[in-house]
Parts: C-alpha cells; sequence; structure tokens
C-alpha cells in the first residue's frame, strides 16, 4: 500500500480525552475514531489489525473444534422472557421497538438466540458435543464506556457455545476452549493468566477469566509467578484427548491465581513471598460452564443412549476482539508508539522514502516495494512528500516491526537501512540483502 | 470437515413459508434461519458461503482502490439531522434511545458517518481521491421483509463512498467501481447488466443498478441482449486511466437497458425484435454519484489548487451479500438443489463414503480427505451412517462442484467416482487419478 493512496489519519497532538497509553495511540495511529460515546469506528489501520486478531482467534476456534456461524444482532425479546434474562439484564440492555411495535434488542450476549438455534434441529446425543461460534456485534449500553475500545458500548465478541449430553463430557468441551485460549493468547503475542472468576449475569459455576498484566488494568490480580514459565499448548495438542486436556487444565490452575472478586488472602500469603504476584490486569476472555441454566427452562434436550430426554449441559466463551487490540497495545508499546507483535501487525515492513522525488531514492523504494509485495508481503511504503523525521515519527508511531529506510546517502552506495521497530537495532545491508532477508 | 462433527442441519420437507427456490433452498440445506421476521442467523455451511462471497466483493474492491474500514451499526440521530435525512428517512430507520435517552438509529446506510470521517481529517485536495468501504450490517424496517435473506431486516451491505474535488474526477471515480462491479459479479459466476436507475433516497443525478435475469426478480427489466457477449474488464485492468475506464463505461452503457422505473417504451422498440430482452431481474448493487449533497449541509469541504476551500463531490456503491448469496441460487439450482460457481462453493468436494464402517471404504475415504486437505481444499467429508440415497441427496441439495463416491465395489477394485454437480457428468478412476485431478 503506498501511504499517498492510503487513508492514515495520524495525530499530531495528544488527544484530551485519551485516559490510558492504549486509547492515547490508537487516536493517535489513526486506527479509530469515536462516533458516539463509547460507539467506534476502526478507521483502515485499526481494522487490518482488528481483521488480524480475529484471523488468530477463529484458526484456533476452528483447531479446538468449534463451528462458525453467524447469528444477527438484534433478538427478539421473547426469546430472554423465556430463559427469565428480559428483566434480569437491567439497563446495560438496549431495547428497542420496532416499527410495529414489537420489543426488540441488541444481542449483549447470544446464550439464549444460540439455545434455540439447538433446540429446533439437535435431537439426539448423536449428534453431540457441539460447539457453535461467532464473531458478531454485541452492545452494552454502559452508563460509562471509556478507554476507547477497551470498555465501549457497541463492541466485537467472539463468543462460542458447547453442548454436551453430561456434565463430565461438558468439562471436556469447557477444556477444550480453555486450551484454545492460552494459545490464542500466546499467538498474539500475550501471556494471559487464567484465574478462577465470578460468573455474573452469565450464570454457573465453573468458570475462568484469562488476565494480561499491565499497569492500567482494571482488576487486581493475585497469582503465583509459576505462571510465566508455563508451556503452551503445541499447535498439535489432540483435543479428543480427554485426560491429555485435564492435565493441561490441571497444570494451569494448579498454581494461585485470583482476582479481587475472588481473592483468598490465606491462600495467597501461604505463597513464599518472592513467589508473590500482585499487580493490575485486563480481562481479555472469560469461560462459563453453566450446565443447563438455559436448556432446562427453553427445553433444549436431546434423546440419550437410555431413550430419554435430557437437557443438555452448556458452556460459553467469550473473547472481545475491540478489547484485545488496545490490550496488546497496552501490553506492547514505548515512548514512540505501538509496537506490534509480527502476528497482528498491520503491515509486514514499511519502506520509508526519506527523499521522495529523487530519482535513486525512487527507485530503489519502487524495487523493494515491488520485491516484497510480489513475494506476498503487506507492506506500506510512504512516499509522501513528508520530512524525513515525520516519516520516521509515523513508522515509529503505528509500530510495524521492520522499518526499511531509504535515504541519498546510503541509496548511492547501492545500500539501504533495516530499522527493528521493537529493538531499535539498525543494520546497513544491499538492497537485495534487505529484500532477501524480508522474504526469507 | 467430517460431516459427522460439522453442523448440517438439512430440512427434508419444503418448508411453507419459502415462497421462492433460493429461500426453500437455503433453508433446506440448513444455510440460515430466521430468528424474527426478516432477521436472520446464518448457518455454518451458509456463513462459508457468505465469507466467500465478501471475500470477492473485497478483493474486487481493493484492487479498484477502495480502502476498507469499519462504520459501527449505531449512530447518532445528530448526524442526520446534519444532513436533512433525519425526518425525511420514514419508517424503514429504526430509531432507538439509549439508557440515557439520547436519539440514536440503526444505520441503514453511512453517507452522513463517512462524510463525518471524512471532514474530520481531510482537509487538502491533494489527499484525493479517496474511496473508503466496510462491509457491515444494516438494519432496514421493511413493512414486509420476504423472500429469506433476499429482502430482509438486518442484513449485509458493502457499502463504497467517494470523495473528489471536482466533478470530472468523481466521474472517474464512479468509472472505477462501475468496473470493479462488473468484474464482482462475474467472478461470482453471474452476468448483472448495468441499467440506468432512479436515485431514490440517496439522492443524486447519475446512478446504475445491477441486475441479474432471474423469473423471480422483484424488477421488471428491458435491455438489448448484447450484454450477454459483452467483455468483462480484465483483472490488469488499469484503473487510473481515466479515458481507458470511460471507454468500458461507454461500451457497457451503449446499448438500452431500464428498470421499469426509467423505461422508456420508444428507445426500448427502437431495438429490433429479435434483440429486445424484456424479462424479470434482481437488483445486485447500485451504485450513485450525487454531487455535493452530503458535502454541502456537512461541510465537508478541501481546499483546492486555487486556495479556496470546495465542498467535495461524492458517490456511494452498495453491493449486499446477504441478497446476492440468493441471487446466486436464483441463477444457478436444479430440482434437485444448489449448483454453487466454484468460486463461492462453501467446499470444493465432497468425499462420499457410502458403506461407513467398511474397512475398505474408511480407508479410501481418509486417504481422499487427508490428501485433498493436505493439498489445501476445504473438503466436505460424509462419513456419517446414512444411507447411500440420503448422502447423494445431500450432497446434490448443498450444491458442492464436485462429488468423490467411494462405494464397497468400486473401492475393491481400487476406483472411485467422480461425479460434476453441475452437469451429472461421471467418471471413474483410480483413487490416485482422483486426487491428482482435484489437486491439479
Amino acid at each position: 500500500m503506498r501511504l499517498s493512496r492510503y487513508f492514515l489519519p495520524i495525530l499530531k497532538e495528544n488527544p484530551k480525552e485519551a485516559e490510558i497509553v492504549s486509547h492515547r495511540l490508537m487516536l493517535r495511529a489513526g486506527m479509530v475514531r469515536q462516533q458516539s460515546q463509547g460507539i467506534y469506528s476502526w478507521l483502515p489501520l485499526g481494522k487490518k489489525v482488528l481483521d488480524k486478531v480475529n484471523g488468530i482467534i477463529r484458526e484456533e476456534q476452528n483447531r479446538a473444534g468449534a463451528i462458525e456461524l453467524l447469528m444477527p444482532t438484534l433478538q427478539s425479546a421473547e426469546l430472554w422472557q423465556e430463559s427469565g434474562r428480559y428483566e434480569a439484564y437491567g439497563k446495560e440492555m438496549l431495547r428497542i421497538k420496532d416499527r410495529q411495535d414489537r420489543p426488540m434488542l441488541y444481542g449483549p450476549t447470544n446464550e439464549e438466540m444460540v439455545t434455540d438455534i439447538f433446540r429446533s434441529y439437535v435431537k439426539s446425543y448423536k449428534n453431540l458435543p457441539l460447539n457453535l461460534y461467532h464473531i458478531q456485534l454485541k452492545f452494552r449500553d454502559e452508563i460509562r464506556p471509556r478507554f476507547g475500545t477497551m470498555r465501549s458500548r457497541e463492541f466485537l465478541m467472539k463468543d462460542a457455545y458447547s453442548f454436551d449430553l453430561t456434565r463430565e463430557d461438558a468439562i471436556h468441551s469447557y477444556n477444550k476452549m480453555f486450551v484454545a485460549y492460552l494459545r490464542t493468547f500466546a499467538r498474539l503475542g500475550m501471556r494471559a493468566i487464567p484465574m478462577r472468576a465470578d460468573t455474573g449475569p452469565i450464570g454457573g459455576n465453573h468458570s475462568h477469566e484469562f488476565i494480561i498484566l499491565a499497569d492500567t488494568g482494571e482488576s487486581e490480580v493475585f497469582s503465583h509467578k509459576a505462571f510465566v514459565d508455563f508451556d503452551i499448548p503445541a499447535e498439535n495438542t489432540d483435543f479428543d484427548d480427554v485426560a491429555g486436556l485435564q492435565t493441561i487444565f490441571d497444570k494451569w490452575t494448579s498454581v494461585y491465581a485470583a482476582t479481587s472478586e475472588m481473592h483468598d488472602e490465606a491462600a495467597f500469603n501461604a505463597i513464599p513471598e518472592g513467589e508473590r504476584l500482585s499487580a493490575r490486569g485486563i480481562e481479555v476472555g472469560h469461560i462459563f460452564y453453566f450446565g443447563t441454566k438455559y436448556s432446562e427452562p427453553m427445553g433444549a434436550k436431546v434423546q440419550g443412549p437410555d431413550g430419554k430426554e435430557h437437557p443438555v449441559h452448556m458452556g460459553s466463551y467469550g473473547i472481545g476482539p475491540t478489547r484485545l487490540v488496545p490490550a496488546i497495545i497496552e501490553a506492547s508499546h514505548d515512548e514512540n508508539g505501538i509496537i506490534w507483535p509480527a502476528s497482528v501487525a498491520p503491515f509486514d515492513s514499511v519502506v520509508i522514502n526519506m527523499k521522495a522525488g529523487d530519482e535513486q531514492c525512487d527507485a530503489v523504494c519502487e524495487r523493494l516495494y515491488q520485491a516484497l509485495s510480489n513475494a506476498g508481503k503487506d507492506v506500506l511504503y510512504d512516499d509522501t512528500d513528508d520530512r524525513a523525521g515525520t516519516k520516521f515519527a509515523t513508522a515509529d508511531l503505528i509500530g510495524v516491526p521492520t522499518q526499511v529506510i531509504a535515504g541519498p546517502r546510503s541509496v548511492a552506495n547501492g545500500e539501504i537501512e533495516l530499522k527493528d521497530r521493537k529493538t531499535g537495532a539498525r543494520e546497513t545491508m544491499t538492497v537485495e540483502a534487505a529484500i532477501n532477508k524480508l522474504i526469507g
């Protein structure tokens, strides 16, 4: 992508409304724009990152056997009356009347609707286990949305829902998602710690939040430091291996970790002092097992091997992509801007033409841009008339992993400079060598 | 994907509520489910097709230089008061009050919001041309939604918006989208005819609808038959070539074509009788040039080369993916089910194990499934206990282009059968040969 043809509205000033660094950087880098209180547009740079985050979530959900569908945003109130949550949900639920005066709502979550889909089609235990997920907009009418897309009213959520005949099977489904989440956050460049959690309005009795540590986190968290060294389950993990997944779950829940709501001071104090971790964290995922809480009132039953009807055991599993993007930034930035992990970087590299209009600089940059693009790399080419200093600042701000810098002096020697955004390390090499290295 | 682990709720009976063939087939093939009047879930098979349609639309938008972003579904009423459309839009606009009693709406289209984004960041003609698009849910509260996702209330739309300094530049932007649309529909396996159109609530004075012919179409259309032989612009079309794009536009608008609203009986009758086409059609895209209709009242101005401020000239360009899916089915089906064009087929092929549990059949099917999957093909493997007849019927219904049939007799000879869904042609060959042919 040539920057001269792109839409990257960089802000020079620090926006006053941004209280936390991710919000500030997302506004400054032209990633998002607030349209109404707690409602954001994702501008092109932000949309690219969001797509990459969604892509990784999707791959790991599919790997764990979950199946993607797409439920609508608007739901009828009737469904929620069946589960008893229509009245219970409170003012965060955006209630709507359509032109025929039917009560509707903008879905804050989808337990009811997916249970309705399930009961309409699935009648036998032979079709279980089943896990259905979608990545879809939700709306929660928070009284005080803040921190940009970290806590917005309209937001994207990946929500998966598992259906099993028994509690035991459901725990296996739960463990699949537990493992998928560990892998997902690791691939996004973050180490998330699973913590026993309160179940809130979703209900149930077995639940974990995944928390990443960040000074700006909303939650106070307490854990053992051992998590830092735990191995992330491998790509070829066998998700059908009941015992194997249970072993992973047991390992990751063997040491103390809790948010303040679930904190047990005595248990925490039993950890040797040097091993205690007390910090602030950001919730980036939440998984629930809630048994027959919805299947019972809504009549989602299957015939079991005994010939009788049984309400299915369910779980739900949420990740918020529009919250993950700022969470990644909270965990990975410096005073000059964002430092994207390669897996979610909006571009693989940026080619910086220090003197656009200079014949040699233009030729070298064109060659780099073409060679990298043709090799399937996603390259931003800063071909604008801006001063070199502005270009460097923009490249640092938007946090692309590698900068390829072509100035008149180095180009005259047939060389360019590579700069690693994260380490700041610079290397001068021939154009050839740079292409080979970046394609490599 | 193993069918035993997939969620493909095939309906045996013809659903009574479906008036047109695409609606009937989408319900029967387990592609969609109505959740409320005119509001649908896209079940896994439908979601896969929808993703492929979106992928093609996206590629052609990007090729034409449009840049993707993502605007939210909910908008503030204030924006629409600025343009004057808040009162004018009528009851199809779903009006909402949030918990703070602020008037909001579920966007039926995004001219106002994108104009607001534009005016917030772009100040100079040097940043033009600009074309921003998103693929996002819309809501139009139709009094009588029908025909499944062909005319639903919550639907997906790709809407692009172009910004130019002058009318002349805007016409070039219009022509880019005109060409992108011709390519998009062709890649979706359809021939769409552009027709001069009424501008309706979007406004403006230069507009084309893209119509595909289908007996169930809502619109009556009149055109010259010449369209059938026009060449689709090539992949390497130069979108910066102003004259070249104008030539393509001129060619495609050189012969008579109009919907009933714009029909000119005399002009139509001037076509030799054998060359006249009078039929029903489905609108699958609509493009508009509307000048300064929104930029003027909303103050979206840029500084021109003359140093003065000019309101920008705009256009908008819509395609409805959730409508395209049934449109493709209307154009491509037979009495047994859907016949997907390869470009949007949910799977490339389906491996049919005629006797699951038979050692040889299982081994051959596993081998086919693994070999094709490893080669990057998207394969459905019908490994269920269903009778062979049921499996054939399902494969025909869901319309996957190639069926790979493995029964005990052929497998004993080391052979399988390939069936082409479209032509019905069958071919017996060795497993090896089949793999090579399908990977090739």
